[in-house]
């Protein structure tokens, strides 16, 4: 843990400069726009410890893998978010003295992420070792308004002595990934071109082939008086720079606008790159920071609009949920299914950016209750089109009959992970794919999904499942052999009852889907039947036979349902018998010892829990609970928002808030000494979720908004805003109330505290609690 | 499986050349002589497909490794044995064409591998893309006299026309190993010189720093006519070369003798390598090729004398019996207790050369018999000076108060295996130290040894154990969770019968040597306690407790050992229900369904029934061998001696006869397509174990030497020598009798078919059967 940032309930405010706080601070002072996205790097020089990354959504390189035994099956390549060309390079000579933060020294730095606004500022007075000092006042954003421009405001200004002042404005391109694993380089060179103020670097990625083409022009005022600049020109391999050098008096301020354009192919022809580049950076120019800057702040006004969370009494609590929504808006914005989230979207390089069951079982929740309809439909459609390459990967593992098994980490449909417990074991995150297409369908209430994709995709996965398990005639029941659940603790399990309850439902479902898309269209199932080589009858009997016959771990005396075969031979302690100076186990433990003990990553039995918590009633959830809160070491950022949202259900409401408050400032307060390697983006859709679901009971049931609010005593209030359906309503819960108001025109159902009710649109409803 | 060489008794031979078969028989027609060794790569150019390999025991580099994922406890490093420097180059320009295999037609290829006299042998007639002929004889040996040289005759002869025949002799240092996971280059040069027809190439390992000093000289002579050579000299980086052109006419034979001295800095200072390389070259060449192969032969023969197994009336078996023999002694010669025995020897790279559980498990049985009393102690020896980086090891992983966990590879007593159902929970490996410990002791009786060294070595595993296991309370018995178990086809199983039953079985012959070392030295005893911190009283009742509570899986129906926990819960299927196309499943089957399935690599149960035999009467034994021998695919190399032995004890003569010629020609018949990359030299120990232990049926059991020997129907007979405490026993076999002859001055003590006998020395024994 390290507790570093000022508490503010709309900014993240780094106050001084401390070099062994900059890593994390560049984590999380990231900035994006869905399109693309970078790291908290300094624009000018910097000497000191620093992750360089700037990322562009969609564009990956397949890394050859690093293994320590090849096992058949593994795939070849682990595909990773590129750390791409650079734009935000402006480097400062000041005399001849380099502008070099780690080595000066550095007065009045403050850092701030302005999340209402979306920009990033930095202030600061540097202390050159010549004892000149400049004064520096940085904005830089990326336009949530136009997806391809980015630009950054400096201000700096002599404060001791007049200063020549050359300043170097650079594309870079000579990046590598810092986990490349060969340590090779990723770029070539394309083209590139510079001529006074202005540059384009165009690069290709290697083997994929994703050409990148970033403009970037500068304009410079002193006290604003624009500057005729004479710029001389630096061209190397990947490299173009415009230099220049201005007389600036002790006092005055030298303004530099940068604006750049980031562009890539999957948006444009590779051969209009370079002038669409052009054309999307004198756009940007003639537009003008502020004008740009502006209509930025109005995107994010609209953002905030519609997914912001209020916290009333609880300013740590507020700024931790509201850095959360932050990051996630301006990871995906969801007018792309060709994109998906990664773990640490535009902030790291750590799980290379792909796409994993994060996705489905945490961040849809929060998009489809935020976003339009369309982003979670997309988030749905990414696999849908992934379907093929996840009946290909089955059949590399031995799988036949068009049975599907999806990936556990991909950018295109195929799978990049090779560590055999996880690539191979963690097969759970079918069932989310699966249980996604549920949640979407209750919530939107669009069963033409299941027409038009969600059946082909269940289909594949529930032939999977059939596979997957095996009769076990000691047993006489079937069991999964071989798993490795949510809880990765664990590997190589039987019987994990996480993994055998999704599997036995996703066949179940399908069930259900089938006879829905029959009654819709019949003649569209005809044809998924033909595409899918559906034989209904022997399949749907085979999986019944397994639903009716599916072995569930659970300990005959006390009903807890046991998270594998054999968890109960180990030893029995609960996390309060650790040293705290052990935790996080991960970091301090070997893997043998961790996998013996009792102690689970994330939530596994308890994620089975609350995904089907209609099936079990409050004692059965509050015995297991109570059996696995003890033994859960939140060692993954997804568990602590499960438990939160379980322990509200049973009305644990001071355990809940303290299982919030750790996941909605896991990296603001660096819970797990991670931060410097990136955030935990996907998390922060669970951290939504324990708000809306935790806090607000927020479920859907019989076609039903459900709402069972507590508050945390610490609260006054809390509020936030949920599509659901075609309504969208505003719910703000204190301790005497609930105050809803449909903002649409449209009628919502709901269900409060076990009461039903129908709120018309625009109309109000207070339930006083 | 591919079946391409001819059977001889005494000789492997290949017979015409398929570049296809080359790299295969580059592993097969190795040679060595334990302090280094060589792949049968041709002298001259060949640019066809080769795995270069030459190999100096004792000499390893440690790898950075690659993993995917990096866990806790994980080793930094992979220690390689390492290609190292060539000496054996000898290139020819025939006229101006170079003589290169994969270029020319190539007729009487002929390759001879002779084991009785330990050289190899090369014939052959290369047609040049010209036309021209030249007709070449090779032999090549390393001395198992002189343990510093290697020389190589290469006669070569034009058949068509007069040739100026160029020369060109080197060393050749810049080589890499083929498996360097970033494929760097482990050598630096550190001097080199050549004059003439003699150069010198010294290297050093990075890192480790060993270094290697080759000395080279050529002489040469046209039809026995002494030439004298007038050499030009090339050198580059890492490299020395003495060249020389000689004309020869059509019909007259240029003989080149090239003479080495390979030293290293294990047995010299590094400052005075280079001048001892040349007195052993200066010898040898002194001393003449035909007199040092004279020599070489003499060991052999002696070699032979002590070790052979002969068997009348199969000549296949009788071949791979020898093979296995050959290799074996011309990979580990014993008298250096810093060496061991790598799995490939010094065949290949695979596996890197390192130490594994094999040395105990399978070599040193045969050690035992055929060898000095010293070698084996050399090779119990080797673990006792590795017990303190064992301590560390364990402490790494979390064990604590001098608890050894021996790691799974190694070079110097530290780990070097991450993967880690290996490295952290292979750890039955442990046991078979321990055990080897209780076999040498029962054999040769040196109970000094105990007091010496083995009891501190069982301390320390035995204090792992005690870590390792828990008490489980709802079984109400000691568990082990989390092992891989010999069959290496499942991971992370919880209570492995095999590794339980090892465990248990150390901490009783733990308490039975402490008793031992107390009679027999109190006082060192009261040195070992100090010592080792060892609280007698407390340890011991712990040990005593979970001896006498162990939980074993069984099958309560039928009696049946179970291999873990849950392993009836797999479909239970045998290996004839396979498509023998996907034979072997680790090249067709992803890692994860070998994992599920019930299909077994090794023995594993058996292997367990193998060691601890005495504890189960034969119809215990009989059920096992019929459960487990049809679940067993043998796709270790280590497997089916195994199951040969206990076939054998059963009386199941013809399996043990199939399951032989399986272990015995695994390589020369190369039934698993894996030759090339290097022979499976430590399995050949249970190749051997096979004959004597099966066929043989010897045990040693109450001080007494027990044979119950079986004769497969298609063998008239079968004999071998055994040492047996101070006897030295050489036996036949028969369908008739077993004859035995006691070659010592010492009284032997025996038990054949149940019945006792004392054969004093220089006597005869036939009993018939």
């Amino acid at each position: 843990m390290n507790k570093y940032l000022k508490i503010d309930p709309w900014c993240i405010l780094e106050e001084g400069f401390d070099p062994k706080n900059h890593r994390a601070s560049e984590s999380i002072f990231s900035i994006g726009n869905g399109r693309f996205g970078q790291r908290a790097n300094f624009e000018e020089t910097y000497s000191g410890e620093t992750l360089q990354g700037n990322y562009i959504a969609g564009v990956y390189y397949p890394d050859k893998t690093r293994v320590g035994w090849w096992k058949n099956g593994y795939p070849e390549y682990f595909a990773k978010v590129l750390n791409a060309p650079s734009w935000i390079g402006l480097d400062f000579k000041i005399g001849d003295e380099i502008l070099d933060l780690a080595k000066c020294k550095v007065h009045k730095f403050t850092r701030t992420l302005n999340m209402k606004k979306g920009y990033l500022q930095r202030e600061f007075v540097a202390e050159l070792p010549s004892g000149q000092q400049v004064k520096a006042d940085i904005i830089r954003f990326i336009s949530m308004d136009k997806p391809e421009v980015g630009a950054v405001e400096y201000k700096i200004s002599p404060l001791t002595d007049n200063s020549t002042i050359t300043v170097t404005s650079d594309v870079e391109g000579r990046i590598k990934n810092a986990d490349a694993n060969y340590g090779e380089f990723f770029w070539d060179e394309v083209n590139k071109d510079v001529s006074g103020a202005r540059g384009f670097l165009t690069c290709r990625t290697r083997k994929t082939a994703f050409d990148v083409c970033i403009g970037a022009e500068v304009k410079a005022d002193i006290n604003g008086n624009t500057i005729e600049l004479k710029c001389q020109n630096s061209q190397e391999e990947k490299y173009v720079a415009s230099i220049f050098s201005v007389n600036v008096a002790k006092g005055e301020v030298l303004t530099i606008h940068k604006y750049a354009s980031v562009l890539s192919s999957l948006y444009h022809d590779k051969d209009k790159l370079r002038k669409n580049a052009d054309l999307v950076l004198q756009d940007a120019v003639k537009t003008g920071f502020a004008s740009l800057l502006d209509t930025n702040i109005k995107v994010w006004d609209n953002k905030w609009e519609h997914s912001d969370i209020t916290i009333e009494g609880d300013d740590e609590a507020q700024q931790g949920i509201r850095f959360n929504i932050f990051q996630l808006n301006q990871t995906y914005t969801g007018d792309d299914e060709r994109l998906n989230i990664g773990p640490k979207g535009f902030t790291g390089e750590k799980y290379g950016g792909s796409t994993y069951w994060d996705t489905e079982a945490y961040c849809l929740p929060f998009y489809l209750c935020t976003a339009e309809q369309e982003v979670s439909r997309n988030l749905l459609k990414y696999r849908y089109k992934h379907l093929q390459k996840a009946i290909e990967n089955g059949e590399k593992l031995g799988f036949t009959g068009g049975a599907a098994m999806y990936p556990m980490v991909t950018m295109n449909g195929e799978e990049c992970h090779n560590e055999w417990e996880i690539t191979f074991e963690e097969i759970h995150r079918n069932g989310a794919i699966a249980h996604a297409i549920f949640n979407y369908i209750k919530h939107t209430d669009d069963k033409q999904y299941l027409v038009d994709y969600g059946l082909e995709v269940l289909i594949g996965i529930s032939r999977m499942w059939r596979q997957r398990v095996n009769f076990s005639e000691v047993k006489g029941k079937y069991v999964m052999l071989g798993v490795t659940g949510p809880n990765e603790y664990e590997n190589n399990v039987n019987n994990n009852w996480y993994t055998n309850t999704i599997a036995a439902w996703t066949l179940s479902y399908t069930l259900k889907v089938i006879e829905i898309v029959k009654s819709l269209d019949q003649s569209k199932y005809n044809e998924i039947v033909k595409k899918a080589a559906f034989d209904e009858q022997k399949e749907t009997t085979e999986w019944t036979d397994i639903i009716e016959n599916m072995y569930y771990p659970v300990n005959e005396n006390n009903g807890i349902f046991l998270q594998q075969d054999g968890y109960l031979d180990k030893e029995q302690l609960t996390v309060d018998d650790l040293d705290p100076k052990i935790r996080p186990l991960n970091q301090t433990w070997s893997w043998d010892r961790i996998l013996r003990s009792c102690f689970i990553k994330q939530a596994d039995v308890l994620q089975g829990i609350y995904l089907f918590e209609d099936r079990f009633d409050t004692e059965t959830i509050r015995k297991n609970y109570e059996f696995y809160e003890p033994r859960t070491v939140h060692e993954s950022s997804l568990s602590p928002c499960i438990h939160v949202i379980v322990a509200a259900r049973i009305g644990e409401i001071e355990d809940a808030y303290s299982l919030y408050l750790r996941t909605s400032r896991l990296d603001l307060d660096d819970y797990n000494n991670e931060a410097h390697e990136g955030l935990h983006i996907t998390s922060m859709a669970g951290t939504w979720m324990s708000v809306v679901e935790g806090f607000g009971g927020k479920r859907v049931r019989d076609e039903k908004l459900v709402l069972n609010p507590l508050i945390p005593s610490r609260w006054k209030s809390f509020s936030f805003k949920i599509n659901f359906r075609k309504a969208l309503l505003s719910i703000k819960v204190t301790n005497e109330e609930i105050n809803i108001y449909n903002e649409s025109d449209h009628t919502a159902s709901l269900l409060i505290y076990g009461q039903e009710y129908l709120l018309s649109g625009n109309n109000n409803l207070v339930v006083k609690k």
